[in-house]
Parts: C-alpha cells; sequence; structure tokens
C-alpha cells in the first residue's frame, strides 16, 4: 500500500471543527436542527467547501446537496456521504464525519491527481435526525423515491414551520432533480453512537444492515386505591403491569438472544404517589433485530404476554404503534469489501448491525449499499460529549478512500 | 333490643352535611386543612354543637377539643372521637363520622336520659391528616406523649407556617393540660378507605389493629445509552431495575400472603425517551403488615433481591427511609365486643386490619382501644367522590352507640 494516497488527518479534524463552531452549544456540542438558520449556515460552508474542491454542487427539491467530480466515464457516481443535521443537544460527528471524510476523500484525490473510471459524489442529505420534522432520514427517503417530494415539503415541524417553506427560507430549494442522477453504489462512514466496537476493542465495524424497528407506546389503564388498605387480590395496578410488561421485555431480548434488543425508555404513572395505587401508566417498548421474522416473533411474544397480564391483573392495555421498520440488509459485496479493506489496512474489524437508522438505508433500495463504522468514546452520542478518538477518524477515512477506489475504479 | 335507645340517622346525617359546607369544594368534598381558616370553622361549628349538647369542652395546647358528658361517677372517661381535618381534595366522611357519630351517640342519650357510670368524651384531634404538617396524627400522638408539645408546637408546614403560631391565630391554642384527662377506653368509628367490605359485601369491620407501614424511595443510577445500538449484555439500565423492583415487591407480598401489602406508587425514569436507556429511576416501594416480624422479612426479602439486582444489573441502588411505624394491636376485648355487638344487631362482619393511620392507633399507647369501620363506596377515600352509604353510617353509629354504653355503663 505504500504507493497508495494518503488521507491528511489533521485536515479532516479541522473542517470537523470549523463544522462544529456553527450552532456550536456548551459542552463542545452542536445544535444544527434541520433547515434552521444554523443548517443554513453548516451547508453554506459545506457547500462552499465542495465548490472549492472543484466539485460541481447541485441542490435538489427537498435541500439534497450533492457535489459530483467527474470520472473518466460519464454515467452514475459512486456516491458517499451522510447529513449535518443535528439534534438539539448533538455532537460534532454524527453525520458530519461522513461528508467530511467524503470531502477529504475528494481532496486527497485531487492532491494526488487521481481521477476514477466512474464519478464519485458526496452527498448531504436532508433532515437526517427527525428532531425538528418527522420522519427522520427525509431527504434520503425522498431521494430514493421512498416518500413523494410535496408530501415532504408539506410536513409541519415541532415549531410549526414546513419543510417547503423552510428550504425557500433559507435559499435551500433547490432546482435540480430530485433523485438524479441515479447511484452506482453508495457507502458512508459513520461513528458506531454505540459501544460494542469500544467494549471490544475493534478499530471497524463492516455494518451488514440496520436493525429493524418497532415502537410502540402501552397506554395502561388500571384503578386507583389506597396503597395500604387495597388487598393485593383486589388490585388493578396499572403500575405494577407496566413494570411487568419492562421486565417481559428484557426476557424476551435474552430468550430471543443474538442482535435482539428490547428497551422500555418511557414511563410515567398517574397519579404518581408513594400511597396510591397507580391507575394509569404510560409506556414505551422499543423492540429492534436485525432479523425481521425474529423481530416479529419478539413482537408476538410481548403481544401473547400483554393480553394474559391485562386478563390477570383487571388493567386495559391500549398499543400505538410509534414506529416500525423492516431491517436492511446491505450488499454482502460492499461488507465483505469493508473488511477485506480493513484487514489490509491492519485494523481489527467486526462485522455489526446498525442499531440506528442511517441515510445508507434508503440509498439500499436503489444501488448496492454499505457503511463503516469507528468507535464512539463510550459509545455516547446524541449528546454534547459525543466523541471518536482522531486515529479511529484517520482508519475510517483512509478505509472509506479505499473502498471508493476500489468501487470508482481508482 | 327493643327499648334501646337509637340514633336519630337524619340527625347524624345533617350534622354531616353542615359540617362539609366548611371549606366546601367542586365534586362534594371538602378542603379543610389543619388550622387554616376553613378548619377553624368547623372547630368553632363542632365545639358549638358540643355546647348545645352540654358537653363541657377543653381545648389543650395542641389544640385538641375533647368535650365531656359526666358520668355517674368520676374518673376518667371512655372516649370516642377522631378528626375534622381534610386532605386538600377530601371527602366529607373521613373523620368527620366519627366526631359526629360520637355527638349523635351523646344526643341519644341525652335524649334518651341515660347517664353512664363513667364519664363520656367526644375528642376532635389536631392534624390527623398530615397534610400540612408532618408528622400526621400529630394532635393524638402529643396528647398520649409519643411527641413532645414544643416540638409539635414548632412544626412548620408546607406553606412555611408553624403549628404554634397557627393555633394561636384561630383561637385554639388551648389551656387544658396536654394528656388529661386520663382515658379508660378508646373506640374510634371510621370509614374503611378501602374497598374489602363493599367487595365482601359486609357491612362492619372489627379492626383488629393498624398495619406497620415501611416507606423507601429508592434511586438507581445507570448509565444512559442508545436502544438500538447497546447490546443487552453491555446495558446498566435504571428503568429495567426499576421494573424489577417494582414486579418484585408484587411477588414478595404474594408470597408472605396474608395482610402483606406492597405497592410501588411513585417511579419517575430519566431521560424518558423512547429510544434511551435511562441513566436514573427515582421510586418509592410502601410495604405494610399487621405483624412486625412479617413485615421485616418483607423488608430483607426486599434489601436482598436488591442487593443482587445491583451487581448482576451493574447499577447502584440507594435506599432512603421515608417512613417507618410499626403495626398497632387493638385491644381484644374491645374487637371482640364490636365483632359481638355487630351480629346482635344482625349485621355481617369481618375482623380486619386498617391499611390507614387512625388516631385510635396513638390512644392504643394508653388505654384499651378499637375501631369500627363502616364500608367506603368503590374503596375510595382521600377524595371528593368518597361515599358512605346512610344505611352503612346508621349501622356504624348504632354500634358505636352500644359500644360506648357497653364500656361505660349503661
Amino acid at each position: 500500500m505504500t504507493e497508495s494516497p494518503r488521507i491528511d488527518t489533521p485536515r479532516l479534524l479541522a473542517r470537523l471543527d470549523a463544522l462544529a463552531q456553527v450552532g456550536a452549544i456548551a459542552g463542545g456540542g452542536v445544535c444544527r436542527l434541520a433547515l434552521s438558520d444554523a443548517d443554513k449556515a453548516g451547508r453554506d460552508l459545506v457547500a462552499g467547501w465542495m465548490r472549492d474542491l472543484g466539485l460541481s454542487v447541485a441542490i435538489d427539491a427537498i435541500g439534497n446537496i450533492v457535489g459530483t467530480r467527474p470520472g473518466r466515464t460519464a454515467g452514475p457516481p459512486v456516491m458517499t456521504g451522510s447529513h449535518i443535521d443535528t439534534v438539539r443537544t448533538g455532537g460534532r460527528y454524527d453525520g458530519n464525519l461522513g461528508v467530511l471524510a467524503g470531502l477529504e476523500v475528494v481532496h486527497t484525490l485531487n492532491d494526488a491527481g487521481i481521477t476514477t473510471e466512474h464519478p464519485l459524489a458526496v452527498a448531504v442529505f436532508t433532515n437526517e435526525e427527525g428532531a425538528r420534522f418527522a420522519p427522520d432520514m427525509m431527504g434520503s427517503l425522498v431521494y430514493v423515491g421512498g416518500m413523494p417530494l410535496d408530501a415532504a415539503l408539506a410536513t409541519v415541524g415541532i415549531d410549526g414551520a414546513a419543510v417547503g417553506a423552510e428550504l425557500a427560507r433559507i435559499g435551500y430549494a433547490g432546482d435540480a432533480p430530485c433523485g438524479a442522477p441515479g447511484v452506482r453504489a453508495y457507502v458512508e462512514l459513520h461513528i458506531e453512537q454505540g459501544p460494542v466496537l469500544e467494549a471490544e476493542g475493534i478499530a471497524i465495524g463492516a455494518v451488514e444492515g440496520v436493525q429493524g424497528i418497532s415502537w410502540t407506546e402501552y397506554t395502561i389503564e388500571g384503578v386507583s386505591n389506597h396503597a395500604g388498605t387495597t388487598p393485593m387480590r383486589l388490585r388493578r395496578d396499572a403500575g405494577y403491569a407496566a413494570a411487568a410488561v419492562a421486565t417481559e421485555v428484557r426476557r424476551i431480548a435474552r430468550t430471543l438472544g443474538g442482535d435482539q434488543v428490547g428497551t422500555v425508555g418511557a414511563l410515567t404513572l398517574s397519579p404518581n404517589l408513594v400511597n396510591v395505587v397507580a391507575n394509569r401508566a404510560v409506556m414505551t417498548v422499543d423492540l429492534r433485530n436485525t432479523d425481521e421474522a425474529r423481530l416479529r416473533e419478539a413482537e408476538r411474544m410481548l403481544a401473547a404476554f400483554i393480553a394474559r397480564l391485562a386478563e390477570d391483573e383487571g388493567v386495559s392495555i391500549t398499543a400505538r404503534t410509534l414506529a416500525r421498520f423492516e431491517p436492511v440488509a446491505f450488499d454482502p459485496g460492499i461488507v465483505a469489501r469493508v473488511e477485506d479493506l480493513a484487514r489490509r489496512h491492519g485494523h481489527s474489524v467486526r462485522r455489526m448491525p446498525s442499531g440506528a437508522g442511517h441515510d445508507a438505508q434508503m440509498l439500499a433500495r436503489v444501488c448496492p449499499a454499505g457503511m463503516i463504522f469507528v468507535p464512539s468514546v463510550g459509545g455516547i452520542s446524541h449528546n454534547v460529549r459525543e466523541h471518536t478518538r482522531p486515529e479511529d477518524v484517520e482508519a475510517g477515512a483512509t478505509l472509506l478512500l479505499h473502498l471508493l477506489l476500489d468501487l470508482a475504479g481508482g
């Protein structure tokens, strides 16, 4: 590999730092909610860098920014990218790393005078986080035709503003046709946002797919009673029922094993007093698996438990689906290539699922797609303390460079 | 029983209604927090009725009102009574029934021209609810010497006011010696405030004692993580741990059986989001039993479970005692007498514990004591919908009349 081009890590870290100044918040974090003034400023900065690097920049009708570098032949580009919008208390790596590592790859190729066979493109997808406008991954979803453009533009956010109006306001309602050009292949570098790589001392994750997600809100209605005077046999305790659901979620995850995870993150009791049996509980259950059949099995197990519980405790339990996405499998060839490249560059690597959603899962609908994960310190993300070590940034960007060269014909 | 005196139920209900107008709130409820203006107005009304009935009224230094009817001999009276302070959204029966049924007994004896062997007294104890000043049952506790008077007077309430100053302000800082006269026996009529009598279709509860109470607040500290990206084995989930504690509380209550009850009424997660493993949970556990040894066993079982859970889940769990009272046993002779009288008057009756605290448990420290329970519709109390049917009011007051005649020598 000695004559290979090398990415310039300090230059990449400097761009990460410069972008992190836009919408900076206390503690080293970033707040750039989609289509906000801060998002506009971040977009302007990144689009400017694209132009400085000689990319032709196109903005489409949902505000996706695609910077393209010509290849020796025309046709659809090999694309990389991610997003630069953040949650309200976000970090500087989530999304941004994928975009800026893409620019660093372009910068490195420019410096080395390398032209790839196929064009290369770096994309910034609109509203990946979904923190202001639902659904998340909106820009990439519209890009691949998974959501009608007019529905996306009409989406009203948490502050009452609409996507279309906000795009126009910040100057990113572009005229490029949405979803063009077609994409030859898509790869995305991203921080893991979880603890697995760090816990296992592994440098690179070869992401095999994105977990399917099943989010349900349960509302449990029981009867409020005096905690001292009501015998156990006469109770219809919404608080107990909620706790039983939460422990069952853990049991299901343990029973199914593998990648199955289950979480009760939100639980609220009423009236929430020490000496009153709760008459109402509202709780969420988050189930995820990379295997749709097993995810459905987890849902079936929980539904059966809840039906028995409602009868045994004499409570009513109503379910409301908050989100349901089937798992996405990435291209096996790309997954194998990531694994192989990591080993050839001397990095430990493991195949793994993504527990979080990413733009790559939308692109996987229309082309071979894959992802490279690098470790998140402490598994922390969506938090101002989000951090990825410089050596991991370097390893990830280097793999991205070689993966793009492989896919685009270097 | 044909020549027995009979209580006048409409007259008793009329007094209950008149007292309920003082501090009336929407929905038919009452708000007369201890030593408030409404409490003063209620006290004035009841003390006036006492004087109208010929009782000699004494106010002691903690504001207890004791109206005494002479007997054929002097010496300590047989006492009945309860309290007229309420919680913020209280009903018209809790406490008030015991006081006004006592007055109705006196009225009935006056009308029948009956003088008992021993004096009879009707007491209104200060601040039984504890809704404004802690601890609850303050007046009866001071009356029996269980709390120093100066400590009680110095108690500052939720609104910053002190008991002593408020007693003086409303004119109920009396000069009668606290705890005098001694008491020959004490019996109290009270609504059950629970669902047992109604559920079993039983008219009268012969209260054997008051449950011991163990209230603990647990704070569980885990680690906040992404619900999708954090494998089950790497979690330190405060929310799961809280749910496990709540289900264990139910298991312990079921395992110990008998009168053991256990409740997790309050539980709060942080950050309380669908897709974030909770890093913090604060919860309460309410354990009660009439048997101190079994209550301690419940506490031991829970402590052992929590120690194992903290280690297994990798969370820290700290406990803070909110309240701990040992059970109180009422006088077996009085319990048997209540049971026998109920049967002789054609009422179904069962022995039962009180799950709530009552002034009678304080008086039990200094004299034979007991209680009569009548059903609460729906088991509801501390609520504007608190209700006890007129026929149950009549049955309870009739039993109180005959029990007092028995104890005082009718």
